[in-house]
């Protein structure tokens, strides 16, 4: 799992955001975020746009997962709906994979925010990923 | 169209990312970010995620500029697919409606890649927005 | 549930793939039809548009069991992934409701063949489905 | 053009729809159906898995178009919007190759209902095509 972690390490926007590995497993990713004004949309709530980012690498990191070492996951579409305001202390994004195939993956990806300690789902996604050969 | 402007100074993530509203028009809205580091992923393309968001926002806000002033708008669920690297010096996001309805409105969102003059298309969105009674 | 029942007798196209009602429950309808070679598509399997017809005839009736008794359910928009070719002597569509809301119901759908009484994953849907007042 | 309406000819749901190819050009394919209530929900309008159907095989066989000789189509995924209840004597569907890709293949598709001469557009599909090389 040192390759998701090392992956990891290269997302700009995730480190813009303050985001951290805090679940990997064969097909499993968890990344966690803590709310900032700089992660909010103007009611205070978590952006859609940092859900869908957290959202697609949990996903795709999740399908790297299951991939061969000499290839490289990336994003061929994803779909997202939103289910609730996401308000809360931090912002946690699961990604799982529903099938691995030789070339795509297809994954599931659920949000939830936390505040005192409680869980509440605020978006869902069902992914496609694509596992390609490494650039140089 | 000054909600809209108005609108863009609230969203966090958008001055995170540095960008800028270009085009505002009567059921269309196009959004441009520099490149920076901050939003790339490891190849030095711009992130998928960052890609997702300038695109959501963009389709919100042309959903936005027809909907009533007593309306604020909200994403239900959007759907992108990735097209090309996102490799150049700038990203333009072009969102514009392509049904408005009384309760939900549809649109579609182009982004491009721009470097030495040329775009490049580099995703595709549909989405759906809803108008709700503006929160207090 | 007898409004499952009956909004199901009105669905042509489902009559004409020779398609049953065979769960209903709160939030729950699941829809099953044998194969014939009028569903198929040319290597023999069940076609696409055929099982996203019952995919979304289970998630709409899924979200249509939580609504009120003057509202009816319409499709807003879904998501498809295909997993698998869909071979064997029958599909089973199960729609779920993941999240009811006032406006808007997001529904999860799976289908299923099966073959020799295996079951066999063969498409995920992501939906978004409205209740509008019935008409006239 | 000779592979896809060769291909045509072998879609079940299709011919019990009545449906038939009425364009193909490279990236191109329309498919038309004439109303019957066998296509038809409760209202009398077309059925949304129909027009799902369709829409799906307009967009599958615009990608073939575009595609080697040894290779077939088939659908990773798609997305669809409905956009107003498609009433009228008729439904055209259009499929369009957005990006052409050596893997996969990114498609928009366009439904039309038609009465009495006058085109009303009914559900906008984004989907995923998938060239794989033809089975024996």
């Amino acid at each position: 799992m040192d390759r998701i972690h090392e992956a990891f390490r290269h997302q700009g926007p995730l480190h813009l955001m303050d985001a951290t590995l805090v679940h990997v497993a064969p097909g499993e990713v968890d990344i966690a975020l803590p709310f900032r004004p700089e992660v909010a949309q103007h009611h205070g709530f978590f952006h859609g746009g940092v859900i869908a980012t957290v959202l697609d690498v949990a996903c795709g990191f999740a399908a790297l997962t299951r991939m061969e070492p000499e290839q490289e996951v990336l994003t061929a579409e994803f779909k997202l709906n939103f289910l609730a305001p996401a308000r809360g202390e931090s912002l946690v994004a699961r990604g799982r994979v529903v099938k691995h195939g030789r070339l795509l993956s297809v994954c599931t990806g659920e949000a939830f925010s936390t505040s005192g300690g409680q869980e509440q789902p605020v978006a869902l996604m069902q992914a496609t990923m694509i596992g390609v050969r490494r650039r140089g």
